[in-house]
């Protein structure tokens, strides 16, 4: 039973890392296009990679699959961890000089959809090394979505059970049938890809930025074809743009497609979107009457800047538009706290979110509530569903060790010698899949470059951790997964 | 029904403060027998309190009190805000010129056995204020015990019932009977300031620091006699000594009468005094071998120190005996991470403490185990006892308040324009009653006197929240409480 279920996961994962080889392709082509020699590294990674895991997928193919959870915990963690490996060789073989630790970070943090970098000199690097950073968060984004829809769920991972139930429970039901509602899915997010990337050229990006930054603002990644990323357009409205496309990219895609194939707005008005969106407009409020009174800054310019800060750290992607730790020690702290909490499930977005905001707090009045009536019944709803006590637990599991293994990895950066800021918030970015740190090593203005390899080792796998909801790469670490 | 409880509530607080204030008259005769002018203040302090408290007793005479849940919150919340502030008068009115947020600050401090101040010059201040100062620790430290026995457990608070169980569980009844254990308890707690006095006074200790240092020891407080803290003593023999009382004082008291009354050692294997000591002792030894390591310090020294600092920090005590904030990024890390985990139910230190750490960690396990088998049952158990799923509920509860709480006051103290650092840690320190922040404003070598009114008072109310296990005043907070 055991080995069915190794062999079929590797069959699986390899075919993915197949069709990632493939995708190398692509950024060959474009390194052609603009003449530059690195397009035979792309050739030569996908001959590689694509050949290795062509040989995989013959050496395992089995009949049709066992479908457990044993066999999803597996699967899911393989499908990371090789789409992580095949997107990290063309790092490590280009003409930018990584070593295999900094490689890895720079393709776990493209697939994860983080957006760190320890990349200096974007603004000239082979184009088709910016290309396959940007495609690696689309093709990571959607690998999410899928995840967060068809497995997570199913798996009832830090209760992510709820939205199985909520979709089965619902009337008219528009994901009845897996295939439909794939093929809708991808036609939404290649829609607002490409709107995204119109919009960004209408504002004044040329064609290639404009491509690259919608792939990494749809993804809610946050790799930029610029070391100073949007910092380097300038331009307000672009900063408006993006805020726009990031804030969407946090919501439900669930909901995004019956709005864009139903044309429905009544959806939007689910518990999730209204609590990410009203703390997304506190924190930005906040953020702009800090700038405007303590700063004396601009008011539209402080409106766009801290819309757009607020917009990309809560989404979870990353981009930044300025040196916000020179805004002022309460953006600072409004920044940390934002990297913890994220957008809607899902969505792309990483982080803890908003759902499990709303049962928290909402667990905690009830708590209260039941210290003085231990007898009475105070129910927790998400919406009109009752959250039962085990999925309350399943929450509080997630936060729990959430926190723990930020606070364990925040000690280890410590020990490597990384002061409490860096520590504390490199750790925090990692684990939510966010990309921008806080102090003056990986902070806004600055980059991952300079950090030691244990230390990007170690934030590689807080990347891969956060991306999997934490519990899910836990399990497969117990003892009691590996045995028959 | 309510008038009547809340007319109790406030005649038992009165009560309460009317014996604060007769307890002025200790500071007021030491004043009087070093000849300090200060004597009045206390004199007056003690005429003003217990005035008020006479009035307030006599005026809500009432018949035997009520005992349910509300009276219950209500009163160990009314004790604490009424013992905050009668310890508060002497600092307000003292020679030392401290506005009325300082005196509350450190009033709060003493009482809460946090151990925070905003006094500088304490070499030369007035003795009776430094006796009133470890006195306020001391009778704290009792109120704390007495609170952790006889009452939390009874309101359920953070998982604390579990203790209720255990003690009925028991075959032999220690406590059986509440006078014979409240005769014991202090017994032993008298017991351990003498032994403690007589021990700091052999290791080369005036009579005067001895007897304040061992109350403040006992006490789990911080308070010390001297700016530099037992950094003034300059002696290895005393950190070992203070490492040791600070230490046991972190047990439950429970055991630690079992201990002294009975002599039996088998009662230490408690699984929260296993959990206690190993990580005290693990933190205690990285400390030593990075100091040894990578800072050369003496093997002796940094085994001395490193033992002081984790077991002043763990026992949520807060004395310093060196800026270990120079000791390198590692140990601020460790520091910061020690400064919420705390030391043993039943004692009177503050932070999360052990037991909850052990069924957070246990239930995490459980859960990982839970999604691979969903339909198994793996039980969480402390020692012999199984942790039912509303306990694990209560102690997650507790956690993701003391998390969020924690987030919101740093973030307030943010907006008050402190750095990170400053405002993370003041925030920990506050609410988990340590005493010691991080960082050159507040850290070992700093002071809490150049913070902000307004940060003052958010600390108060941060260190009356951990006292309380957070969840206790947060009860009294919520509309419902104050509905009929």
């Amino acid at each position: 039973m055991n080995a069915t279920i190794y062999r079929s996961a590797i069959n699986i994962a390899a075919l993915a890392g197949l069709y990632l080889s493939i995708a190398m392709l692509i950024p060959a082509f474009v390194d052609l296009v603009y003449g530059h020699p690195d397009w035979k590294v792309f050739a030569v990674s996908a001959f590689l990679t694509g050949g290795l895991c062509l040989l995989t997928v013959a050496a395992t193919r089995a009949g049709p699959p066992p479908f457990n959870r044993k066999m999803g915990f597996l699967l899911v963690n393989l499908l990371w961890f090789v789409a992580s490996l095949v997107g990290t060789v063309p790092f490590w073989l280009s003409s930018l000089d990584l070593d295999f630790a900094e490689a890895l970070f720079e393709g776990v943090s493209a697939i994860t959809t983080t957006g760190s970098t320890v990349i200096v000199g974007l603004d000239n690097a082979p184009p088709g090394i910016l290309v396959w950073r940007s495609l690696l968060h689309w093709l990571g984004g959607i690998g999410i979505v899928a995840l967060g829809l068809f497995v997570m769920p199913y798996l009832r991972v830090g209760g992510m059970s709820f939205f199985k139930m909520e979709s089965s429970d619902t009337t008219d039901k528009p994901f009845a049938r897996i295939v439909t509602f794939t093929r809708a899915f991808v036609f939404v997010y290649v829609l607002f890809t490409l709107v995204c990337a119109v919009t960004y050229g209408a504002l004044g990006m040329n064609r290639f930025d404009a491509i690259n930054h919608a792939m990494s603002t749809i993804a809610t990644g946050g790799f930029s074809t610029h070391d100073a990323s949007f910092g380097h357009y300038n331009s307000l409205p672009l900063l408006w743009a993006a805020s726009f496309f990031m804030t969407i990219s946090s919501l439900p895609f669930s909901i995004m497609i019956v709005l864009v194939v139903r044309g429905r707005l009544d959806t939007l008005r689910d518990p999730q979107i209204i609590v990410f969106l009203s703390y997304l407009s506190a924190f930005a409020i906040a953020a702009t009457l800090y700038q405007r009174l303590v700063n004396g800054t601009d008011m539209y310019a402080a409106l766009a800047h801290s819309f757009f800060t607020v917009s990309s750290i809560l989404s979870t992607t990353g981009f930044a538009s300025d040196d916000y730790m020179l805004w002022g020690e309460f953006i600072v702290a409004l920044a940390f706290a934002a990297t913890f909490m994220g957008g809607c499930s899902g969505s792309t977005a990483g982080g803890m979110k908003a759902y499990r905001f709303i049962i928290i707090f909402k667990s905690i009045r009830a708590g209260l509530y039941g210290l003085l009536y231990p007898n009475a019944v105070y129910s927790v709803r998400y919406g009109t569903t009752v959250v039962d006590a085990d999925l309350q637990r399943a929450v509080f599991l997630f936060f729990s060790t959430f926190m723990v293994i930020w606070a364990a990895g925040s000690l280890v950066m410590g020990a490597l010698g990384y002061d409490m800021v860096t520590a504390a918030s490199a750790v925090a970015t990692a684990l939510a899949n966010v990309g921008a740190g806080l102090g003056p090593i990986i902070g806004p203005a600055g980059n991952f470059s300079t950090l030691s390899d244990p230390a990007l080792y170690l934030l590689s796998l807080m990347m891969l951790l956060g991306r999997l909801e934490v519990l899910t790469l836990l399990v497969i670490l117990t003892p009691v997964f590996w045995k028959n």
